[in-house]
């Protein structure tokens, strides 16, 4: 394939009729363009195959035009459709993104933001390894004066932009939906509850539960790693204790596909005898055999709002406002907990 | 959680037994040093948590110790399997790597290329964008003297450090097994051809189906990105056409996944009526019903061998030969393809 001449704004400008200036604001999602206009041009850049001229955006006084995202793991359809929806809207407002993997632990963590902040990015987008507890190194990104923008996993004090769903609200959907299919012992495979987010998964779960005159007991609530391996032990102890669920709310999508395995395994019926709900809405959730009902978190959206989230913030060094952006989960109901489908 | 403090060389010598010279030359795959002891260091390495000091590596004389890793997108179990490889081995040999996608585009890629060079990164590992023709821009990494490793998709004539698996004796596992299945019209879903692997897999799919004695009409060869919309594509032209093929090879596992769904939406018999084999051993092959027959592309090898020519060509700046790995291909078996387990 031949390397086509790159497209420019003064392109753009002649197809729709603006001027360049206004292409350019436009791109940058200045407040004096209007909605029509910003979509318009965007489109524009797609169709021309508009690509930044990062070399003299460089050039700009002390800027890289870099953005480093740091995630808890790239194998993970959330995750990485985060990525892809941060990098469009980046790209076409001239930034690069590079990223990098914390592997859920804390020490990796510390050292990808040191590479990040060596590198001199203009911000860092992130979300928070499983082991972090800590927000030192995270205080160190806001104390060197870099942009910094969290989502999903984020803590409150850090007191920074942030964007993620309801998860309070999540678990009160989906046990809603449990109680509405006959469910009345409903166990929580959830994360560790030093985790924002898996603590309001859990407290959303109780009060739900209670709302519906149900009983919690704290030994159904069991906290882990969420990995595959978490799902299945943790199943097959819920499988062994003298009074068996006959419903499982997983906080992770990988995990409810372990438990499925063993509830497979030992030939239970599902959604029958128990029923069962992950968290994500990973791909693989609608190709097993039950699929899997779960929680869409909207990654595309998440991934699109932290982006503008950094570039109001980068575009605006002077704003003082933090927005946390909430958005609202939806519960895809499939075979494992529908009892009325099948 | 707390922030533990960090195992040293000294640690890991003293549970050995080892001096920690003897330690260093192990985790850095000194030659001196046997194999044995090379494993027990680097398994006492992750035991005790070492995490080695990035901070003072980066002062050696004029390296980033940075890796930039290139894949072609984030969204594949693949990529991602062989970046989290890379990523172990050099972690442990002290450096940091960082990751971009191309997301198949030649553009982009470029892109990505000069990020990595002005951030200095001491090498970078790559597989290239299904876009890619023109090599002008890894020739550009090789001529500022950084480091670079291709795996999976790279070309010989850059002449640099490779390694993949064997692409044209692939398609002869999977032909072989659908002629042993009683398979004589088989049609091939491929990539592009313009692309070593994809060339390789296309030569192999022709020569089996020589050797076998069945026919190979130009028009059962259909080239595509691979993407799952272009297997669905594919699927249903292959389905409308006046000879439908009674087995369908695809060159790439979410392409197989179309393909599949229209073969399903068609109310066709699996592997029955037309038997399906996909390519890379996608997590997701295994949980469809039926399960897809795929080539296991060994991810993690890949990624070990990898990041070790990375080592070994910084270690020895003066090494002359230039390393081609070429693994063998593991043909796995499941219902798609397995007409007597049925």
């Amino acid at each position: 394939m031949e390397n086509k001449k790159k497209s420019t704004i003064k392109d753009i400008a002649a197809v729709l009729g603006l001027t360049p200036s206004a292409v350019s604001k436009a791109l940058n999602d200045h407040p004096r363009i209007s909605e029509k206009t910003k979509v318009a041009v965007k489109e524009a850049a797609i169709q021309l195959d508009y690509q930044p001229n990062y070399l003299s955006s460089a050039l700009r006084k002390g800027k890289s035009n870099l953005v480093g995202v740091i995630i808890p793991r790239v194998n993970s359809h959330f995750f990485s459709s985060v990525v892809e929806n941060i990098e469009k809207v980046l790209n076409l407002n001239g930034y690069n993104i590079i990223m990098t993997q914390s592997n859920e632990l804390y020490a990796k963590e510390c050292q990808e933001i040191d590479t990040l902040l060596k590198i001199q990015v203009d911000g860092i987008i992130a979300s928070m390894a499983n082991e972090t507890t800590d927000l030192e190194y995270y205080q160190k990104i806001k104390s060197k004066g870099t942009q910094l923008v969290l989502f999903d996993r984020g803590e409150e004090e850090l007191n920074v932009d942030y964007v993620g769903i309801d998860d309070y609200k999540s678990s009160h959907l989906v046990i809603d939906h449990l109680v509405s299919q006959n469910c009345k012992r409903i166990a929580h495979i959830a994360g560790f509850k030093h985790i924002r987010i898996y603590k309001e998964r859990i407290r959303g779960y109780k009060d739900a539960l209670e709302k519906s005159g149900l009983a919690a007991p704290e030994n159904w609530i069991i906290e882990s790693n969420l990995r595959l391996e978490d799902g299945r032990r943790i199943m097959q102890q819920l499988l062994d204790s003298p009074e068996r669920p006959d419903a499982v709310y997983v906080a992770g999508d990988i995990a409810a596909l372990g438990a499925l395995q063993v509830l497979l395994e030992n030939n239970i019926k599902v959604p029958e005898e128990i029923a069962l709900i992950g968290f994500s809405d990973e791909p693989f959730t609608s190709l097993t055999q039950p699929s899997i009902s779960t929680v869409n978190q909207h990654s595309d959206q998440i991934g699109k709002l932290a982006a503008e989230a950094f570039l109001e913030r980068i575009n605006n060094p002077k704003k003082k406002t933090i927005n946390r952006i909430i958005l609202e989960p939806e519960l895809i109901i499939r075979q494992s907990s529908n009892r009325n489908l099948k």
